[in-house]
């Protein structure tokens, strides 16, 4: 049995003993949105996604596997042979539900779900569905390419997780049995290994933080350190992030999704360890992506073949492969780095990927998924219900419901940090003792301005931090209607301080202009384009919003051409669009020819339409159109 | 044995019998070149490369496989299952090696090539060195994956051109048992089966003109019928072009080389038998290819994944994938549409595609090769002297074996078709009896001023048919120092027809201006910026050109920027360089930041800097560093 005590009952990640962290996130439990963005985003999750989610996982026999290796059904293994991980992060999902809206059946479905996984471990604690009978002397043979470990991480995460949120320990008990068969194998009386797919190091790192137990967060480290060996133990090549040492690694390279996720783990060891040379290492590596790698959205991986990182600069938009869970697994890092440092920068690269690079990835119905992201379609990709390798749909499952957990940190001197903004109410436990309680109100993410009124539980005065983000600009802040006297610190990309106490009333505005952005001149495919970009949204065209004559890849935005914001209630959910006119040049003319002598269109020949841009993350809702987010400037 | 009768010595493909071509190309012997920028790599070809290529043939076991397919040697199988095929494939280059040029030494080489692959065959005609002892039970299995039959083709064509060349049926018997061996598989008494990779097709309908065997003929046709059945037989996926059937195909689609060698032997088969159906199908597949899917250097198969075609106007230039063996493949493709129809497109295609998607897969000194040729790249990307899939060398050197076969045809009137220009001679055997010889003068593609002088043979007067290619305008033309009558239709992109005889004395001029091409607006690569091209040549600019502190990825031209040529004897061989001032736009000054709020530069901050553009089949022969092709505008 484990000691409850020591864990923190709803954290998400524990960082409440991590020795290097300057923040611990505020638990999920101590979050409510009441907002008319997460909100109903966050309670489709959980009564219409976490069902059907489970009712796949039955249908497609993933939760048959575990019947077959515990002997109670005589049936083939069915599906890819890591499909136990879609079990695991459904079962995390559900356990991070369960600790914001507790649920009996959902409790109980979870606990069928668990007797399902606890009936199919082996004595010595291994467990994975695919390496049974036939293909049990298989087991830790090809750790490079199946997966095992990898599978076994999100065990432990949804174990740890169920534990916080429920205080049962029927799923944790499970996850140490398997961790201890790892350390067994992998870990100072075992050999130097690790999986081809990244994901245990960070699970391993919680569990330790949920257990105390040193030799989890050891096995993490050994795992890193496993990466780089001359010869490689997992194919010496980048695509497995083996190309050479971790602490030596300067660039994204490879899987994204692996590359993103070792990240985290390593995150996760320094804020345990407090390497420096491992930080170094993360830094140098969070530069390379957010200055050469990262699309706008916040999206990452540009390349479909080997679903990897491509080379500097490498960003095409229509081809873009921006894998959900790779934009997700940007989150969880940033999330990490802003706990470890306090450094604003993460915040604002969390945020855009969030609302952009992982909200695309989910239809405004809660039910469809995008595996991959573009930022310029045909119409043909839409999103779909469900995938062989369904990795994406329970990763924003659990992102989603975890998601409270992404709002506030407090620290050590008692003070509390607010990341993101949305209406609702948090009562944060303070680290010197005590709580605050913070109701938010706000239309974000269409409008910046916030009104906090800090509840009636703090008698003494505790520092509240905001977020200023990057992308504003002449930010304010009434403290109780008196403009506040740091003001002149409201510098974008910073948190700005304000002491407050009980009844104290904040009014912050964070402007949201419409941003005309465009990238370094070495990303070929959006040269002479713009982005649009307001507040933590980026925008994009869809062909609906335009005449059928009017191909969207043809619409250009002048220089000068002004833009307007409308909020349009009864579209897409209820969304800002922005407002202008736009030139329609003209592909039609070119009939057929693919090369023609150079001939730049003259003004004069500009023919204008009307221009409708809609946030990126709600493409795709409506009918099949070509979309386009770099807009062509004339 | 076969009746040598009815083949055309020298020939590459022999139209002489086939019913619905409009021409007959000349013989490979009936031509010699002479030139400066052809004769000298068709030498290399000949002198070093075959050489080479044998030696590194006989290196990586690919010749012991036959060997121990025979049981001389009891080793295990070498290399990739489909290695045969670079041994038929550089079998087929010696062959029409030895036809232009004799050569008792490569003719001794080449017969005992031939005769380790005579003892490798089965005594069922049988042959594929992978398939022996172990694998005989898996023969003929799996054509969708395991090219068998590609192998299978690579032979006949072999056999075919060996035959042509020396009049010896060594290699021929064995394609003729081969080729039978198939027929009685996926003949009409076989069952219904084709190769997932092209190439069979168009071997056996050159089997068929070489032997008029017309069960070679049928079962090309039925491997073509084999494509797009229900269910599909050969995965029934794009990639392998089995998603619909082949008449129905409209678009390029899945693997490059292979839609294109499927298009080839399709052609072939249309050659011989007139199909409307198929004829229109093609002509459909040819327009998507030039007006959606084809480089400006006529290179094709846009995406690494799959070594497939993408989209309609997915064009990257990096991340170009455009293999060697696809402009290959497009050369022979346009070659047998040129033949069939007598339209000038295909010529013009036929060119672009030969001087620069082919060229720049094959370095100045003839000894290095690229599989993938990019239109821009950071200067990592360099050319290797063989890779472990070796497809790509030995087609080049067929290619340039065969090369005197594509610059003239003949028709059934006796008239001479004169597609490609450069300095040399040619003694045309004419369909109406007798020959005529031209010899000619040029710089080409230097150059387009080409004078030909009739020989002595034509005591008759016969029509010569020059191409005036796509690219120039103001063309002229003088005969016997008057101009011609007909001048004013010296249309771009097409023939011009000239009454010649002996002594007479055509002095054409064909003016090669320096165009700035454009892209279609949705090829989103190639938006603000022009590729320069001259006659049938495409630009680049090469870092090496340019000061080390202008990255070349930052030159800009100028609207207004005069550009002139420059022959410089000592560069490349040779090359015309183009040269005027550019603008150095600076990336430098976005210290690292990958986005950034829009701010146009202004025409006042331009540094400007000389500017040097090279042609694009030469790059990568200097010291390593950035390329591009398309260049940006300011």
């Amino acid at each position: 049995m484990t000691d409850t005590q020591t864990t923190t009952r709803g954290a998400v990640i524990d960082l409440a003993r991590s020795q290097s962290a300057k923040f611990r996130p505020a638990p999920l439990t101590a979050v409510a949105l009441t907002d008319a963005f997460w909100e109903p985003r966050i309670r489709i999750n959980r009564e219409t996604t976490l069902p059907f989610q489970l009712a796949e996982c039955e249908a497609t026999g993933r939760i048959n596997n575990f019947r077959r290796a515990s002997g109670k059904k005589d049936i083939p293994f069915e599906g890819i042979y890591f499909n136990d991980s879609d079990v695991y992060k459904m079962a995390e999902a559900m356990a991070y539900s369960l600790a914001t809206n507790p649920d009996p059946k959902l409790d109980a479905a979870l606990d069928a779900v668990i007797q399902e996984i606890a009936d199919a471990q082996q004595p010595d604690g291994y467990l994975n569905t695919y390496f049974m009978f036939e293909r049990e002397s298989e087991r830790y043979t090809n750790t490079k390419d199946m997966h095992e470990i990898y599978c076994a991480g999100h065990l432990i995460q949804a174990a740890v997780a169920h534990h916080r949120a429920t205080g049962k320990t029927t799923l944790l008990d499970i996850a140490i049995r398997l961790a201890d068969n790892l350390d067994a194998h992998f870990g100072p009386n075992g050999r130097i290994g690790a999986c081809g797919h990244e994901e245990a190091e960070m699970a391993l790192v919680e569990l330790y933080r949920d257990t105390q137990e040193p030799r989890y967060l050891m096995l993490a480290q050994r795992m890193i350190e496993a990466r780089g060996q001359k010869p490689g133990l997992l194919g010496g090549d980048e695509y497995h992030q083996d190309h050479r040492p971790v602490r030596e690694q300067t660039a994204l390279v490879g899987h994204a999704v692996r590359h993103l996720y070792l990240a985290c783990g390593v995150a996760d060891v320094v804020l345990e360890n407090g390497s420096e040379t491992y930080r170094a290492a993360l830094e140098t590596l969070w530069d390379n992506l957010t200055q050469k790698k990262m699309y706008v959205t916040g999206g990452a991986g540009a390349r479909w073949e080997g679903e990897a990182f491509g080379d500097d600069y490498e960003l095409p938009n229509e081809r873009a492969y921006t894998e959900t869970c790779a934009a997700i697994a940007s989150v969880m890092w940033n999330w990490r780095m802003l706990n470890l440092t306090g450094e604003a920068k993460y915040a604002d690269v969390l945020e855009t990927a969030l609302y952009n690079g992982v909200m695309s990835g989910l239809s405004l119905d809660g039910t469809h998924y995008f595996y991959q992201n573009p930022l310029a379609d045909h119409g043909r990709h839409r999103r779909e219900k469900w995938f062989g390798c369904a990795c994406c749909p329970p990763n924003i499952a659990r992102l989603l419901a975890s998601l409270p957990n992404y709002f506030y940190s407090t620290d050590k001197a008692g003070g509390v940090w607010c990341h993101l903004y949305a209406a609702g109410a948090a009562t944060l436990p303070l680290e010197t003792g005590g709580s605050l309680t913070l109701n938010i109100e706000t239309n974000y993410p269409w409008d910046g301005k916030v009104t906090i009124r800090v509840g009636e539980d703090s008698k003494t005065s505790h520092a509240l931090h905001l977020r200023i983000p990057q992308w504003t600009d002449n930010a304010t802040l009434l403290v109780d209607g008196v403009p506040d006297s740091l003001a002149n610190e409201l510098k974008p990309g910073s948190y700005v301080e304000v002491s407050v106490r009980s009844g104290t009333v904040i009014e912050l505005d964070l402007p949201m202009r419409i941003e005309r952005v465009e990238s370094h001149p070495h990303v070929a495919g959006n040269r002479g384009r713009v982005a649009l970009r307001r507040g933590p949204l980026v925008y994009c065209i869809e062909q609906i919003d335009f005449p059928a004559n009017v191909h969207v890849w043809d619409v250009a935005l002048p220089e000068d051409a002004e833009l307007v914001t409308e909020f349009v209630p009864e579209l897409l959910g209820g969304v800002v669009v922005l407002k202008g006119r736009a030139v329609a040049t003209n592909s039609g003319h070119w009939n057929g020819a693919l090369y023609a002598p150079y001939a730049p269109v003259s003004p004069k020949e500009f023919r204008f339409v009307p221009f409708t841009a809609i946030p990126y993350y709600a493409w795709a809702n409506r009918e099949a159109g070509p979309m386009q987010v770099w807009i062509p400037t004339v």
